[in-house]
């Protein structure tokens, strides 16, 4: 079994502060070589059309692209090195296959907010996956600064669990299955989180805006709350996020799945690739 | 003629810092108890229906009250202090006349963003004040913090005079007539400035979000190129902005003035109160 040894990318005290606040940024963690390998494979993975490609309201600027680490090469090989895999295994002290990839774009001028949510929820209701034990890794392909939309978290709000959420007409929701799973992927988040709740907890906890430069490696708990404001900057804010999962931990639903790009079915464990 | 002494409130460095970026923040300028009774009085005002009165896209969150100045006493008075019109006075050497003044409320989760634009293009073109030798001065009601959508600028970017703007359709705009002063004072801003510009800009002299807690006060030229983002967080920012102009530089446009509430054309000079 191949499990990355406790400490070797994250060290005890990173650790720590990933359960104490639900996040942890280790800033410039992969190699500018790595990088600009990533970003030309990125700026690719932007033109090709398809399902996989979402789009901002203007119906053009790209917002997201899902499951590039099923279609690209180098993102597969950076989505399975041990700076971002390894992590996940020492996070989650487990094995991990991926669960879902996507590129987020952010554009410059036009790329828009992301309100206040959870991740887990969705994964828990439109994918029955039956606990949080997952990890958000996302890396920073550009500098993320105060200006340009950072991902915002209320630090420690993963330890609420799931919180209520409504709807876009501000009712509760349930465990409902998902109707449209397009519609969770656009600005309008599918389950929102009570102001009150925000206010509560932002009350309690404070807000954080983790920023560093391209290469920087943001690890966070599938139950943070968190959202991020639109980039009304001239700088383009784009990130590669990768959903590591633990192998007993698979996705359940029964019938009508999301697509494989989404909510992969596929739990074969990651195999690390050499750091160098 | 009562001009306030040169560094009675803005010392020589601080107006070299204004002249040389185009702003100044003066952290906690005003006194807890003048924000204490300001702050109940700019509740009061935001009760008061009528065109003074702009809402959010939403129709009912209160985005901006406009000429406080001249419904409010305690707005009134306090636009009237040493720290405010006096300061103005200083930095444009010259008696100031209020030209506009408005409350600003950036509610919290709801507050929209305020797009890319410089002031003094409305003030030349909607209301003939041939120099901009104004001043902003923005009174932060609320700590201004990077999770509330604060004024972010273009530092320096007021020596570049009044920027290439474009309408709505991107199209390039001259000085024409305002059609509707109301299309004005929403998000939508009527002048925008190419984004190329802003980007240029922006790379040339980075940016700048200044933040304080309630009490700063922010003063700002009119040329500066600023915006602000939507206010996402649990956490009101409500802004008292007055624009004070020289006497010697009124509003000239003949014909269809904007009312009184935006663009004065009373140009009494303000007499300051105490201090105290």
């Amino acid at each position: 079994m191949q499990i990355a040894d406790r400490g070797t990318v994250l060290d005890a005290e990173a650790q720590a502060t990933y359960r104490r606040n639900g996040f942890y940024l280790a800033a410039g963690l992969l190699p500018e070589k790595v990088m600009t390998e990533l970003s030309a494979a990125v700026a690719g993975l932007l033109d090709q059309d398809g399902p996989r490609r979402i789009t901002e309201r203007d119906g053009v600027t790209v917002r997201s692209v899902y499951g590039p680490h099923q279609t690209d090469p180098v993102v597969s090989r950076v989505c399975r090195r041990p700076e971002l895999a390894g992590a996940a295994m020492e996070i989650l002290g487990a094995e991990v296959y991926i669960h879902q990839s996507k590129v987020n774009v952010k554009a410059a001028f036009v790329g828009d907010q992301w309100e206040w949510h959870q991740d887990y929820i969705y994964w828990l209701n439109d994918d029955g996956i039956r606990t949080p034990d997952l990890v958000n890794v996302a890396v920073f392909l550009d500098e993320v600064n105060e200006f340009n939309g950072p991902l915002t978290f209320v630090p420690g709000s993963h330890n609420e669990g799931v919180l209520a959420a409504t709807d876009k007409q501000g009712l509760p929701v349930g465990y409902e299955d998902a109707p449209h799973w397009v519609s969770t992927l656009t600005a309008d988040e599918k389950y929102r989180v009570r102001h009150e709740v925000i206010a509560r907890l932002a009350a309690e906890n404070g807000m954080v805006s983790p920023k560093g430069p391209a290469g920087s490696v943001l690890f966070f708990h599938p139950n943070i709350l968190h959202a991020s404001s639109p980039n009304i900057s001239p700088f383009g804010r784009t990130t590669l996020i990768t959903v590591y999962n633990g192998v007993s931990n698979p996705a359940t639903k029964a019938g009508n799945p999301r697509p494989e790009f989404l909510a992969a079915r596929d739990t074969t464990p990651v195999r690390l690739t050499s750091s160098s």
